[in-house]
Order: structure tokens, then sequence, then C-alpha cells
């Protein structure tokens, strides 16, 4: 329990109005979409830079540990408190520091929400290219905590991609600045990379320098129905061995679209249709319809039922609402969802949900895929009523034969959502001891104290 | 010196064909691109991961210095012996252990040779897109270890971008796997990218599992003129304020020029020719003629002289071919060329370069700038005869005040060369005192011996 020093300590580095520990505070930030819940014993609000040193070196001086947060929606107990912390919540620190349209640059606070900052680039002629399916509300501190994607990574990489410098305060209280405000640079090692994507266990992120490109002039989208997820996914891996690079290859299979129907998204699939692909390119105008052919054309095969296009705008946003109601959609089929964000080699893909399928039937337990076929990224969802303990079981044997099917065909346990709490007895798997005590050893170099959001992305 | 001890471990880990210390070898791995030579003690030639390990057992054991060489290409000083070290050279470990176009990636050892991988993935429709000026000889492994771009990068991006995962071998002969196989992953700390640019000072690459694009169908070459270095490099920022990015855009200044006349590319310039653009768009055949004319559009302005397109494939050639010949061929102007590779926001490249011409005349030398302006990365080369001793002081003093005026505007000290042994003393002007002890401290994780490539990178 933090101590009454602790926490006056903490006041007066940060002012009383930044700072609460009564239950209800404490109770709103104890969660994020995981089914777990702890209470911090506090809730920061910091409201600049040097607020965020100040909290820190009281942090070191009393020894509490901190569980950074954005928006806490993450899906692995990243933002999760750690017992007996306190969390410190980045929603207070929302401003955009400079907007360099010129030089294709903007400098954010963490607590920037994500679409606010590709609305701004917009406004411009520029976009911000990742794109969680959270982006109206998470912020840009938790995406670069995870390292976050969307559907548009097929095309256009990853939240690391668009780092070009960050600002942070490492466990010490110290302030760190890395990379730099060009699109090149190699002075030093590239900490701006080692730490998007740490989970916030290494340092503090305040401000980050981040990349934009030319906003494509138009999108097109085409729906196309499967007789199964195998035939949907051979036609993934036929896309992806052909010039055309979608901006979106989204998957998926009969329980997603199931869990849709009720946003009226799938009123019209054809008889039959077992698995859905969206397609999306993007570009100028005139060149769309070029596109959409060669993606037309390495889309069609075995087992594909209808392929749609030339939808309006109103229709693509209807399909992409639906898309991203998905995360929480699933939940209607059982009230817990253990959720995997795993990724295997794009040829790869229809094999495993073979085996996904296998796996189901062997546990008798409904699970969910769907997600970022284009890049190997599947969110598959073991579907299980916690309060069934025997159902329980199986569904963590699901998911241990399931993660150990990945790393055999090649595959990361992660691909965007992080390890966080939930994925942590997994990591042995895909890394090796020397390395992960290499990993350990630099988290040391940190946060030698090990206040940054302990019990995250390490096994035990 | 070596003990004959340390030398006959190394013999009987290696085998004798693969250790040599006579006087002709070790003066052939003396050097690399700067003007300096140091003997090493003896150069090693480890044909696999595995000898790579055992060299490095006996290295710690013996406490011997390494210092890694790829084709000896660099710039900076990066593969220039250590005082007392043995290089070890990957020239032996050149073989491609694996190349899945349809996953679209390649499997390479460190001593293949760069442009080998782009032709390998061009037999598959792909390509292997950073492009430096040394791809010809360069090997990958020192493209890695520097971060290397060339002209692509403006389009395509570096090294860093397209390197997957990692397999190295660090400062105690612990074998480390970084990253995946997929183009997404995010399970533990990047450490792909921290040993990308890291010199050789952190591990031993001795595989790297790279991504591959599909191959843009042609390629069409602008060479514009310009009345003056300012209005080329206006000239830049236009063409990067609008939305269709060239893949490459190169500048030249007057002495650039002069000395790639031999080659005869420079004949048929316009009079009053003082600066020189190439720019280049890539994708569809049918598309190029409308890049081509939005680059035209924003490459007209106050001081261009000349527009010149429709080249053939034989004219490109040798405009590149002049092009790579400049990293030697300024050398005629005076035998030391001081060679920086600093970066600045393409807003202030016109600046910058007026800035240049201020200091070469009042240090009264030669000062060449050319590269890759679409970065806003130039190599700014300052020419002097380096037994003019006066001379020499004042080249140092001019490098001196360019560097510092690139951080003050908001740049960075290298681009692509990285920082070896030539930049060490500018690092404390880009990063300061506590970013920097924690590259340290990380450093001491991978190599607690300090026997990997030291006296580079770090500052004394």
């Amino acid at each position: 329990m933090l101590s009454d020093t602790a926490l006056a300590a903490f006041r007066s580095a940060l002012g009383g109005e930044r700072v609460f520990d009564d239950a209800a505070t404490r109770a709103l930030y104890a969660s994020d979409e995981t089914p777990r819940r702890v209470d911090p014993d506090a809730v920061l609000f910091p409201g600049s830079h040097d607020d965020v040193v100040a909290l820190v070196r009281v942090a070191v001086e009393h020894r509490v540990a901190i569980t950074p947060r954005g928006a806490g929606s993450g899906n692995v107990g990243g933002a999760l408190p750690s017992p007996g912390s306190v969390v410190v919540s980045f929603e207070c620190m929302r401003w955009v520091k400079e907007f360099d349209p010129v030089n294709r640059l903007v400098v954010v606070e963490p607590g920037v929400v994500t679409e606010e900052i590709d609305r701004l680039a917009r406004s411009a002629g520029l976009f911000y290219p990742p794109d969680p399916g959270s982006a109206a509300y998470s912020r840009i501190g938790g995406n670069l905590a995870m390292n976050a994607a969307g559907p548009r990574a097929v095309k256009y990489g990853v939240t690391r991609d668009y780092v070009l410098g960050l600002r942070a305060v490492t466990g010490t209280g110290e302030e760190i600045c890395t990379g730099c405000r060009t699109t090149k640079g190699v002075t030093g090692y590239d900490l701006t990379r080692l730490l998007v994507g740490s989970g916030g266990t290494l340092a503090l992120v305040t401000e980050a320098t981040l990349k934009l490109l030319p906003a494509p002039e138009g999108v097109a989208t085409l729906r196309v129905c499967f007789a199964s997820n195998h035939a949907a996914l051979e036609a993934v891996s036929r896309v992806m061995r052909q010039a055309v690079t979608p901006c979106a290859l989204e998957f998926m299979d009969q329980h997603a679209i199931d869990a849709i129907r009720p946003t009226g998204a799938a009123d019209d699939l054809p008889d039959g249709t077992r698995a859905l692909l969206m397609v999306e390119a993007d570009g100028r105008a005139d060149d769309l319809p070029r596109q959409i052919e060669a993606l037309e054309h390495a889309l069609a095969g075995d087992g594909m039922l209808e392929m749609r296009s030339g939808f309006d705008r109103d229709a693509i946003a209807q399909l992409w609402a639906a898309r991203r109601s998905l995360s929480h959609a699933v939940k209607r089929i059982a009230p817990l969802k253990l959720n995997e964000d795993v990724v295997v080699p794009v040829s790869a893909l229809a094999d495993f949900v073979d085996f996904i399928d296998h796996v189901a039937g062997a546990q008798r337990l409904p699970i969910v895929s769907f997600g970022h076929a284009g890049n190997g990224n599947l969110h598959v969802n073991v579907m299980v009523d916690p309060d069934d303990g025997d159902a329980l079981a199986r569904a963590h044997l699901a998911l241990e034969s399931i993660m150990l099917r990945v790393i055999a065909l090649g595959g990361t346990l992660s691909g965007e959502h992080g390890i966080g709490t939930e994925k942590r007895k997994f990591v042995p798997l895909e890394i090796a001891p020397a390395t992960l005590e290499l990993m350990r050893a630099i988290k040391r170099q940190f946060d030698p104290h090990g206040l940054l959001n302990p019990g995250k992305l390490f096994p035990d």
C-alpha cells in the first residue's frame, strides 16, 4: 500500500489536482481490455514532461511501482495496474507541440488520440498511416508502447516505421532524447525503436516526433466471399505474391461474420459464405480501377463465391465499422475471450486456420479468427465461459497448442498487441534464454529499481 | 601484440587456413575508405556461425579485441583496425541461406554482396531497396553495421526498414536471435534495430533475414540544371512537399559536376550550370509520364536552367555511373577528403548550402557537396592537402562549424555512414550525456569485456 509520505510527496511534486487516491478513481483505472482488475494505489495525471520527471523521482525515492496508461484500450494487460503501483495516466498530456507539413512531421505528447494525428495530417494533404482498430480513442503513447498497427500495415508498415525520435524519462528519472527529426539518421544506437514496443517497461515517453506521408487520393474496397477459411487464405497468399499491395487485406471467419450480423454489414452475403475478405486499394483515383482489377485477378480461385466492388462511401464506412466492432462483438459468443494476436508466414495461413479448426473441434470450444491476413497477422479468440472450470482448462490447452503451432510455422506470438501480462508465459517459446537475458539486462540499465510496469513483458 | 598462445588458439578453433598473420595480409586489411592505416595483429576468415562463436570465445579468453569487416568500403573508419585487434573478415560467409519469394524474404550471411541480394530478388519480380553507392562490392554485414541507405531511401527507406531478424554473436560468445520472419512482430524488445547501425560494437551478425518488395516495372530519369545550389535545393524542398515521391533526388554542386566531367556525363550541360539534380521516378511504365509531369511541375522555378527527360537506358546508366564515381572522383580536387554525411530538414537545405559556401570562403578551401537531397542528406567533403598543416587546421575548423550548424538546424551528424572513428568527437553535440551513458550501459551488456570494435562510435 502506498505510504502517506509517498502520497504526500506525489502531491507536493505535481499539485493536489494531479493525484487521486479515492476509491472511485482507482476503480476507473483498474483494468484495460483484459477481463482482469487490479485497483492501483493512486492515479497520477502529469501535465508535462517536467511533471513526469518529478513523479518518477518521487517513485524512485519511495520505491513505488508505476503502471503507465494511455486509453486503457490494450488487449494484453499492458495497462493493468501492477499490484501496489500507481497508474500514470497520460490523458492530460494531449497537445500537439509542432506540426511541420513541409518536413512532413508532427511532434505530439503521449496523450494525443491516434486519430487526431491522422486528421491533423490530412488537413495538409498528408496522413499518419498506423490505424489500430481503437484509433478513435487510443492514445499515441499506448500505440508506441505496443508498436500498434492496423489494417494499413500491410502496405504502410507499423508504428515503429513512423517514429523519428522520442523524448522520455527512464526509471531513474533521467530525461533521454532519442532519434532525430529527419528521415535518415544513424548517430548512436537506435534507442527509438528499442523504446517502441517495450510496453512502458524501459521509459515513459513524454514526446514523440512522427513521420507523415502524402495522403492517397482515394480508396476502393472489395468484399470477397469464400466457401471456406482455407479458400480465403489461399487467396490472401495469391494477393501477396503479385505486385499490387492492397492497403487492407482483412479476413473474417464464420464466427466473426456471425458476430457482425447485428450491424447489418453481413445481410447480403451469398449462401454458403464461410469466410470473408475485405480488400482495399488506395492511391490516385484514376489508378484505382487498375489496382482493383489486379487484386480481383489474384483473389479469384477455388472456393470464391462472390466478389463485390463499387461500394459507396457509406457502404465502405459500414463495412469498416463492422470490422472494427469485432473486437467487442465477439464477446457475445461467450463471456470470456482469450485473445491471441499471432503472426505466421502468409503462405502458411491456410494450413494454420485448418489447424485452428482442428483445435476448436478437439477442445469443443468456439474459436473466432479474424485480422490482418496480408501480414499473416490473425486475432485468434478462444471463447469460453469463465465459470466453467473444465471449459477454461480446455481453452488454455487450445491456446497452448495454437502458440506451439505458430512457432513451428516460423511465426511470432504477437503482431501488434504486445505481450503485457497475458502472453508472458509463452515468451520462452519464441525467445531463447540468452537473448531474453540480454533483454532483461537492458531493462536494468533503463530501470535499475524495476519500477516501470513490473510484471509485464518478461516471463516469471 | 597478439600472443603466440592466442594465435594458436584461433588456429585451433578455426583451422589454420582461416587465420593469417603474415605482413602482406595484415597490410591488406589495414584500412577502409578513410585515409588512415592500422595493421591488425591477424586476420580471421570465419566460414560459419559456429566459427564466429568459436573465435569470439578465444578472443574473450585471451582478451583480444575484434574489428569486424565487410568489404572495407565504409567512410568513417568503422572497419579501421582498432590498435592491437584482429580483423574478422566476413567475406567467406557469403551464402544465401534461403530465398522465399512467396513470403518476400531472403536469409543471408553477412558476406553476401549487397547487389547480389537485389539481383536474386529481381529474378522473382522482387527487389531489395537499399542501394548504397558501394552496392556492387559492399557486403550486407557492413550495410547492417552502418544502416546503409542510398538514393532509393527517399522513397523506400533505409537498411533498418528491411531487416526482419538477425542471428548474431555477442561479445561473450553467446548466440542471440532477434526479430522474426514475418512483416509484423512485437515479442520482446526490438534488438534487431538496436543492432542495425551499431557498427559492430554490440554483436557480430552471422545471419540476416531481409524483407523484399515487388520490383517497380520501370524507371524514368530527369536531369535538371540550376544556376545555383540555393535554387536547386529550393526545388528539392518543393518536390518533397507534393504527393509524387521520387525514388531518387540527388544533388551535385559545382565541384561535384566538375569531378564527373571526365566521365562525359557533364558534357552537354547548359552554360551557367552551377548545380544539378538527378530525379528519378519508378513504378508502372504507363504511370511514369504522369509522375514525371508532377515532378517537372515541382522542379520548375527560379534559377532552373534546363530540365531533360527521356534518357535511354545507356544514358541513365552513364548518369548513375558518374554519380556513383563521385565518392572517389572528388579526391582529384585535393589528396585528403574530410567527408561528412550530415542530414538537415529538407526545408533548411538551401540555407545550409549557403552556409557551407560561406565556410568554404572563410577557410579558403574547396568544399564539395552532393548527395541524397530528398532526405536532407548531404555528403559534404572538405578537400585539403594533408601536408599543409595550416590548411588542415582550417579544414577541421570548417568541419566543426558545419557540424554545429547541422545541429542548430535540427539535423543529425550522420545519415548513412555511421560514426566509426571519424565522427566520434562530434557525438556529444547531438546526444546528451544521460542518453549517451545509457548507450554505453547497453554496450556493456552485449560486450562486457569491451572487445567488439573498441574505439568506435562513442566519444572518448
